[in-house]
């Protein structure tokens, strides 16, 4: 594969674990705080998966995922409770050994005393061996990266500290231009066949119609994607002329 | 596999469909609606993947996700417009022919006229051969159960009212019972060696402990889940006995 066309295709996953997501009891705020990052920073973003705390589905997860993206991020499960599992099952997920890192336990220190570094805060060190820290500057107790893996808490306010810590160590391609045009009250079924005439005819840029419902009824926009400023601006123009004679 | 094995498994996964949730643009809110009704009926939600409109993509998951749950809810990709390709795919998955299905035009003809009733609008009837259809009492486009998948609208207010259409359907096990105690500003590791202990003995139930930030600091919960009454509130006591010495 070429420079360029590795540079063109840096990919990510995220994974979620946590049954808490999945009881509906806690609602994810991570994948949208991620995904803005990586849409920010210009690294598609082209699947999620959502997880119990199981460590052989979270293993087979890690492993789909990592092979196939150039980025997996996980969050969630490197507390210190038994339901914690993240870290040992992504050790098994490479094959490695975990056990309590020195670098770890001095990161803990900085906010437990010696005597209150009792067992179970312990296992917020244990990370596979051959892994970097991911400074967690709230509550001390590090994610780490080990491969294309960056692992990071699930407490929303911490796993934006670390994707900030993360950020700057990412490749990424060029960012991606979107444009959003409003198709107000159109229906979606006035423009459908016309925009997929012109999403044909504009193949270097992505063309996606979404409708939502407000209080006045449905209101549709269209959002054109792409790294190609000219290529945007010209697909952006032809969707303008094409809903113009549609605006009552 | 005995009618009370399969009573007390039935299980279940969610395929979101969508660029524009990977993008960031739109924040997902269909998850958690979803993983509420499961939850309050008493279905076990074991997985969630989003993916893009990407045809493969979606055959793969369609597949993996409905081989191994009892029943897969879908939610995206069913408008008038070129991405909308959930209906083509799920009928792919499945092996299956597609066309305009001339009961789900009968439905967009109460919403639409005989002469707005165009091509792409049509696409909205495309249905695979051998579903059956799912009413939709907000916009008329219907959705579609074929085998265990449940294919719905992606706008959040659709995919509501799809769901209560199909909830009277569905097989469930007893519900699960949930429990939450508040163990406040006491630290998680404070409790985190004696909850797994006592998680040990309890496992009939699932113990979580799920730590917030607040303004005030972390504050922390621990959530028993479980479908015999008794041995939750067993567990509940359990926690609360252990806790009440760490409160100060």
């Amino acid at each position: 594969m070429s420079q360029e066309t590795e540079k063109s295709e840096v990919t990510a996953a995220i994974l979620i674990i946590g049954d808490e997501i999945l009881s509906g009891r806690t609602k994810d705020k991570n994948i949208g705080a991620i995904a803005d990052v990586l849409t920010e920073i210009g690294i598609d973003l082209r699947e999620v998966r959502i997880v119990p705390d199981v460590m052989d589905e979270i293993v087979a997860a890690v492993n789909a995922l990592r092979a196939r993206y150039t980025y997996l991020f996980t969050s969630g499960g490197i507390g210190p409770t038994h339901d914690d599992i993240t870290a040992d099952s992504v050790a098994k997920a490479f094959g490695v050994g975990i056990n309590v890192d020195e670098r770890a336990r001095a990161m803990l220190l900085e906010r437990h005393r010696p005597e209150d570094l009792n067992e179970a805060r312990l296992r917020m060190a244990r990370i596979p061996f051959g892994a970097d820290l991911i400074a967690n500057p709230i509550s001390k107790a590090p994610g780490f990266r080990i491969g294309n893996v960056h692992v990071m808490a699930g407490v929303p306010q911490i796993m934006n500290a670390m994707l900030d810590e993360i950020r700057p160590t990412l490749t990424s391609n060029a960012p991606v231009i979107s444009e959003t045009i409003e198709a107000g009250a159109i229906p979606e079924g006035n423009f459908a066949g016309a925009l997929g005439t012109l999403a044909a005819a504009h193949a270097g840029v992505s063309i996606g119609s979404y409708p939502s419902m407000t209080a006045e009824g449905f209101r549709n926009r269209i959002v054109v994607r792409g790294r190609e400023a000219e290529a945007v601006a010209a697909a952006r123009a032809a969707i303008e002329a094409m809903l113009e004679p549609l605006r009552s």
